[in-house]
């Protein structure tokens, strides 16, 4: 199995042309040397998890936000820890990569995955991230270090697997994804013995940097290992880096992942066509289940490109505690209201975590889970579940319920890629519907679906300009965080709405991301979970949702398809950016950062020797400030919710 | 149902920027004035079929080959029949457009599909098509004219149902399908009584022309609409329009269809994602089959473009006589002979039309549609087969039996997109690999395979820059066939591989592509076919095949993936044309004109008056000629095959 991993590879023209693209880096990482300025100390979203989430990190929670400016960059008063030269200068730090594996020397960077799944999608644009770290090296002209990849995922890290990743194997890879350059497992570091092990390889390695590619539950590693690494005292430093489809790493720090523009491109497309045929056909009403994990933010952001007439957001469905019979009677109505118009045709899209989100099918799953959990063959599950949950399993066709019978993901998920909502939602609304017209209430013409589950033609693909432009100058920040001896830190890039040569580039504490479940198993009893990064649900207070929302119903009725069109390298439709993340207003980091410099003016006027009065105002004012923020802050906590 | 169509839509950037596109009309068809050269007049492909063929089209059998030359072009001694002046001097001649209907005063243009699902992909660039004519005529200033588009296919035509086409309306749709322009339906013009409608519409709305935009159905029916209305002596000229996605109307005149550059692009696109899919999981075989109906061309072209590990075309299958067992055992030995080699993935791609293919498989189809055609109820059909039919339906499983129980389509074919072949052919591979592992044979990784059906995500894309100038130079040439006055003609260009400056327009009676098929019904006993144009197979001596031929040894082992990428309309990418296209040596057109260039200078030296040496000379050069050429002609009959 390794002999096929890194060979170099027969390119298309439009390959070839892709493998010579040189993404820009922001001014910021130009020059000789680079400043890195520390913000203040960071806390965690929600003030009630400080707790929980300081005594599980001691050594990591806390540290400051980090900025990366250019040296010549005038910062006055700033409280600046490092001028690090620039790669061409620093030729003792070296680093290595492992995409799901590979090294070079001292330093080392782990795409590593928290479950299969999830690292289908987070390593799409691994090789973009390698390329930008593998390029910045190539600067440094560090002629003794090497870079191996290591085998086969984490597997490859303990048995220290590896492979040569030389210039010439690169090359055919640079901008291209690069997700088939070292292959994928699905296997992480979870366990106490598999951090041991990863501390081992680190220690045995005389490692500089450890760098986590990957989603939320990569990341969470990363920050483990972080902290782990930090206890004992062992050099190896670790950053990681938002790389996922499913786009639901998303927080005040980060405002969208690697990968995320692409999938939502390549699924676009395919929708607007399929779009293109309804309205041609006028007939068919086409289904389509969207790859995304529990989040619908790849659903959300493709609505918005391609107008569909209807998508049902699994967090929509969550809060409203929409239930089967519910759904169904939704587009059933919407079926029929289009009828009305003469129109037999339409686009429906549903995220692949919509069916954990209906509350009776989640029950329902849990059950099963727990039964499977205790070994009980999916055969004899139906006789052991509860009676109503035996009734509800029964009631579904055939197919939905060998497929909600799989065993779940190791995040206790349901298997989300398998389960056919699609084909289940078009049954029980063509049902409903022969239903409403043999009682003469509907009158439309006869009601017919086709299916579809777009998920791995999209995954894979060439990654568009901004996946790479964005993959790269993560690249480069990852060799500045750990120039700068930052550990348990994520490279982070805001103000990407705007162009490339306006991106803030800095890093954050992992922890700062971090939140605390809290269950409530009986009346009275509470459990709190683990501290992580959890899946980002999509904002129903957003922008991109509001976006929806006030759009949704000319979307359903009036047939405003839209096609983005296939992904494009050259030209105008190049440099389009995901809705989604062009509508919120974000930056975080630069609004922190503005932030910073009005309390240090206030800091600058107040000074000892300040005037009484001047002093005085200062007082009463600031007074009222921390007053308010108190009580908003307070009144926040809680306000984030997961499913 | 009507209100929907020709509403100018809302477009994204992309679709703005196609909307502005303008392609290029070769020199040929530039200038004041545009010369039509006419050749000899043509026979059909075999000898054999000239009596039926010519008896069943005795008005417009024979016409001679018409091509299209810049008015200053030097012909001497050609055949020039008319020098018609540009749109811009011809006011009197006014053109309609249906798209699957749409009407411009006289003239007519017709899109009209012969079955449903041809219709689907025939339709895809009608729009440009439009657009080719439509801007010809803008060009001319007809003030009084107006396109009009026919609603809901050929039954807007007989009840003459239309919208106005205005050039606003036209605007949001340039170069981008415009396969939801006006609609689709399944209708077509096959019986007497739909002949006799079309006459009636034709002679009610004085057309000069009726245009016939569609693949091998759509220009037959084209064909014998053009021999009812001259025999009824009715103004209207029929013209027909090669565009099908399928690529299977394909002969001496005609390269290739507008469409079809477009769909395998489209699907390479997603095939290359599935393939690094593979290479990065190594552990799932891919089954993916593609639409494109009886014929492989979309699946081949997919496979040079791709580089997967393995194609089954239905061509190899019925000529190899393969059965169900024989595939089966061909992929398991290919999965067993890459497990040796420690690889655990694959991607296979198999066409639709795959399944009528297999003999046995055929036969059973056969039975099936028979006992359905006599109304027997699908559930009672197993009882009815023959026994070793039946023994291979109850084989089977479930899901595939229901699929080849379904009515057949129009053409009598079964419905190709409803049979899931790659579903069967990876039940009976893992059946045969659990088998094999067992008896400890085959010693790799659990056979798991993941199943794809690419069709309606590829239809209904924007169009690529090769099948938009492709059509748009078509639209022209439908002008300038109308303009000399000609009937039963398709428009065709040839060397297409070339830059379209260097292509050469012209037109062919579309009686010149048709065959009859001939069936032994028992021994002793033959029956003929109405002559048709059939749809062309892949050739299993072309160069196209060869190329995969030579290289299929290589693709199965060593995973030579490449990527073509989503489709672009700018920069590199832009201009590559399809694989298929470029290695054929076709350009029949050029080679005809060549050859009559040869002939006329014989004919010029052996003028009366020349020497007796000299026309011995060329009399017994020319007899022998001749021998040659009669003998290869005869034994190249029935050189045809159709399924």
């Amino acid at each position: 199995m390794d002999s096929d991993f890194g060979i170099p590879r027969e390119l298309s023209d439009l390959q070839k042309l892709r493998s010579l693209y040189l993404p820009e880096v922001p001014p910021c990482l130009q020059g000789t040397t680079v400043r890195v300025e520390f913000g203040d100390t960071t806390t965690c979203a929600d003030p009630a998890d400080v707790h929980a989430i300081s005594r599980a990190f001691p050594h990591t929670y806390g540290q400051p936000l980090a900025h990366f400016l250019r040296a010549t960059a005038k910062v006055p008063d700033a409280q600046i820890i490092t001028d690090h030269p620039d790669v061409s200068e620093k030729s003792r730090l070296v680093m290595g990569v492992q995409l799901k594996s590979s090294y070079l020397a001292d330093v080392f960077i782990v795409s590593q995955q928290g479950w299969e799944y999830s690292s289908v999608g987070d390593s799409l644009l691994e090789d973009i991230m390698l390329y930008g770290v593998f390029n910045t090296l190539l600067k440094s002209i560090i002629l003794k270090s090497k870079l191996l990849g290591f085998l086969g995922g984490s597997e490859g890290l303990f048995a220290q697997k590896t492979l040569e990743i030389t210039d010439e194997i690169l090359e055919t890879y640079k901008n291209q994804g690069g997700y088939d350059l070292l292959g994928r497992t699905k296997d992480q570091i979870r366990t106490t013995e598999q951090v041991k092990a990863a501390l081992n390889a680190c220690k045995d390695l005389k490692l500089d940097a450890l760098v986590i590619i990957g989603g939320v539950t990569s990341n969470t590693d990363a920050a483990q290992l972080a902290e782990t690494f930090a206890e004992a005292k062992c050099q190896t430093k670790v950053v990681g880096v938002p790389v996922t489809l499913n786009g639901d790493l998303k927080n005040q720090f980060v405002e969208t992942d690697v990968g995320f523009d692409t999938i939502c491109k390549v699924n676009s497309q395919l929708i607007s066509n399929v779009c293109t045929d309804a309205l041609s056909a006028e007939k068919y009403y086409y289904f389509i289940r969207l790859m995304g994990r529990k989040a619908s933010h790849v659903a959300l952001e493709c609505t918005l490109q391609s107008h569909p007439n209807m998508v049902i957001l699994g967090e929509e469905v969550a809060a409203s505690k929409f239930t089967l019979f519910d759904l169904t009677k939704k587009i059933c109505d919407a079926v029929q209201a289009r009828a009305e118009q003469d129109k037999n045709h339409g686009v429906i899209l549903l995220p692949e975590g919509l069916i954990e989100s209906i509350p009776e099918v989640y029950a329902l799953l849990k059950e099963i889970h727990s039964l499977l959990k205790q070994g009980v063959a999916p055969d004899s599950i139906s006789s052991q579940l509860s009676p109503w949950a035996s009734a509800l399993l029964e009631f579904l066709p055939p197919f939905i319920k060998r497929e909600l019978l799989l065993h779940p993901e190791s995040d206790d998920s349901a298997q989300l890629s398998q389960i056919e909502t699609e084909k289940l939602l078009a049954h029980l609304v063509e049902a409903e519907m022969n239903r409403r017209q043999k009682e003469g209430t509907y009158k439309g013409k006869k009601f017919n679906a086709i299916c579809h589950f777009f998920g791995y033609q999209a995954r894979g693909s060439l990654p568009s300009k901004f996946d790479c432009d964005y993959a790269y100058v993560l690249g480069h920040i990852c060799y500045h965080i750990l120039a700068a001896g930052l550990n348990g830190y994520m490279a982070t890039i805001s103000n990407l709405k705007s162009p490339s040569n306006k991106w803030r580039c800095g890093a954050a504490p992992i922890t700062a991301m971090m939140t605390v479940k809290h269950w409530a198993q009986s009346p009275g009893a509470s459990s709190i979970g683990k501290p992580a990064i959890h899946p980002a649900t999509v904002d129903l207070k957003g922008k991109a949702y509001e976006l929806l929302r006030v759009n949704a119903g000319k979307f359903l009725m009036e047939d405003l398809y839209r096609n983005p069109g296939p992904l494009q390298f050259d030209g105008p439709g190049a440099d389009s950016k995901a809705v989604s993340l062009c509508v919120e207003d974000q930056d975080y980091m630069g609004r922190i950062k503005k932030l910073q410099e009005y309390l240090d003016k206030v800091r600058n006027i107040v000074k000892p020797g300040c005037s009484q009065d001047v002093l005085k105002a200062a007082l009463s004012v600031m007074s009222s400030v921390t007053e308010v923020l108190s009580v908003m802050s307070s009144t926040s906590s809680n306000g984030l919710t997961t499913l």
